[in-house]
């Protein structure tokens, strides 16, 4: 595996492929690697001839007031697990050659951004849209992979792909999940042992949501919300952020469900901030 | 040459030629061709293996009491024109394919939008590089070519394409003027024969502000600014929206002129807004 740190060489690497004929499969993480990344990066493989892993914690995404100081890195562990898996490229660009002096230019997503997540972390997703761009600009990915814990984000990714008709096929896989439920993510190395042990009903409350509409015909989406709550609440230490019943296309609340329709959900536990989600399917 | 109006046809042009191993040049334009234009493609033409011109009004990027309604329409001749200079293909996609419904992606080059043009045309610029992001994704070129008469779009759109990391080579091209010095542009036609007998002043005021600095050395840029506002006072029919003296890379004001400036300027004759501009070059 090579470990690429400037983007010029980055650039190179997949514009020699593109000659051939070879496609490229794309992985962006922010690294601190989890089983949750590596199904994106077998999909990959799969798929592509080739593949680039990126990781990059990208300041522009973080508020002035989050853990983008703390996020967790572990580049050598990181470096180990992609060499196992067979990923041909590790792109690794610094925070200066990425935002440079001077740099000032940003992909807005209207509408998508500002809600939900977006309403909790201002400027998030702009960020989110503006490092992708940069990044499919770089890597040149045919396919490109995504988890749906974070769900709002690919819906906003692949708005952005088409609206501005980037040639990548986006693509989302399922939520990865611990023995108990928990979502894979690279901030529950942030939970205490007792917040570790609570987390899991997060998971436990968008399942019984799930139940309430799938098995018992429940389709009045506020009750679905309120059952959630109401479950969550249960546990003192659990404050909700927001539990959500939305169209997965343009994350509008749903009222009466029908069809496909988003469950998901964000708490925080302790200062940790958690999201889930599941998909409801109803015939 | 091929006529594309649709996007997936265009995008499939250029694969084939990528893969083929070819170049492509590329002249975004508004239509309504001039001697500017076709210096463009002329350059186009002798750089890359093929050349593509899109004739886009884009709506994005008119304000509502703009002459997007009104602004110049020829196809038909435009067509004789490109295929005459052997140009390879001519894209002219539909607005409703360009924005279609619930489209809501928007670049935006911070700062440099906002000032000289932009604050007569607020959005002016957002839409701009957006729909050029588009074109350049669309149509993938290796180098696309802009006229130096529209100074600060170039300088955003540039900015844009290193920030982002795009893939293509800007390229600045000599204002390209009628005999009597003023700037080709579409919007010329609006101009009355009286009106049209006036134009060339504007570019008369900067060839007086050029003369100041390079020829009798002036280098205080309010006297230059002063020099060329009170030179277009002189024709009453002349309304100043702005001279500046400015910074080629970022546009800010320029107190004492060193190196290289722009010394540019826009003015209404009636209801027509024209603007020019000339480069100051000092030892």
């Amino acid at each position: 595996m090579e470990i690429v740190r400037r983007i010029p060489r980055m650039k190179e690497i997949v514009r020699d492929w593109h000659r051939q004929g070879r496609t490229v499969g794309f992985v962006p993480t922010m690294g601190y690697l989890h089983e949750g990344h590596l199904s994106l990066v077998r999909e990959s493989k799969r798929m592509a001839d080739h593949t680039v892993v990126s990781i990059f914690v990208n300041p522009l995404q973080f508020g002035p007031h989050e853990d983008y100081d703390r996020y967790p890195r572990d580049l050598d562990r990181d470096v180990e697990i992609l060499s196992r898996e067979g990923v041909d490229v590790l792109f690794y660009p610094s925070a200066e050659d990425m935002y440079p002096p001077g740099y000032r230019t940003y992909v807005e997503v209207e509408g998508l951004s500002q809600k939900w997540e977006g309403a909790s972390r201002p400027g998030h997703f702009r960020g989110v849209a503006t490092v992708v761009c940069k990044l499919f600009n770089i890597v040149q990915p045919d396919y490109a992979f995504f988890g749906q814990k974070d769900a709002q984000q690919f819906v906003i990714i692949r708005r952005m792909v088409e609206d501005l008709n980037m040639n990548v096929e986006v693509i989302q896989l399922p939520i990865v999940r611990e023995s108990d439920g928990l979502a894979m993510s690279s901030r529950n190395v942030y939970l205490s042992p007792e917040e570790r042990a609570i987390a899991p009903r997060l998971y436990q409350a968008l399942q019984l949501g799930q139940r309430l509409v799938q098995e018992e015909g429940e389709r009045d989406a506020a009750k679905v919300v309120e059952a959630v709550r109401s479950f969550l609440a249960q546990e003192p230490r659990i404050r909700v952020d927001y539990v959500a019943l939305v169209d997965p296309q343009d994350l509008e609340p749903v009222e009466t469900i029908r069809g496909r329709a988003l469950l998901a959900a964000a708490i925080y536990l302790g200062s940790t901030r958690l999201i889930d989600n599941v998909i409801l399917n109803v015939k």
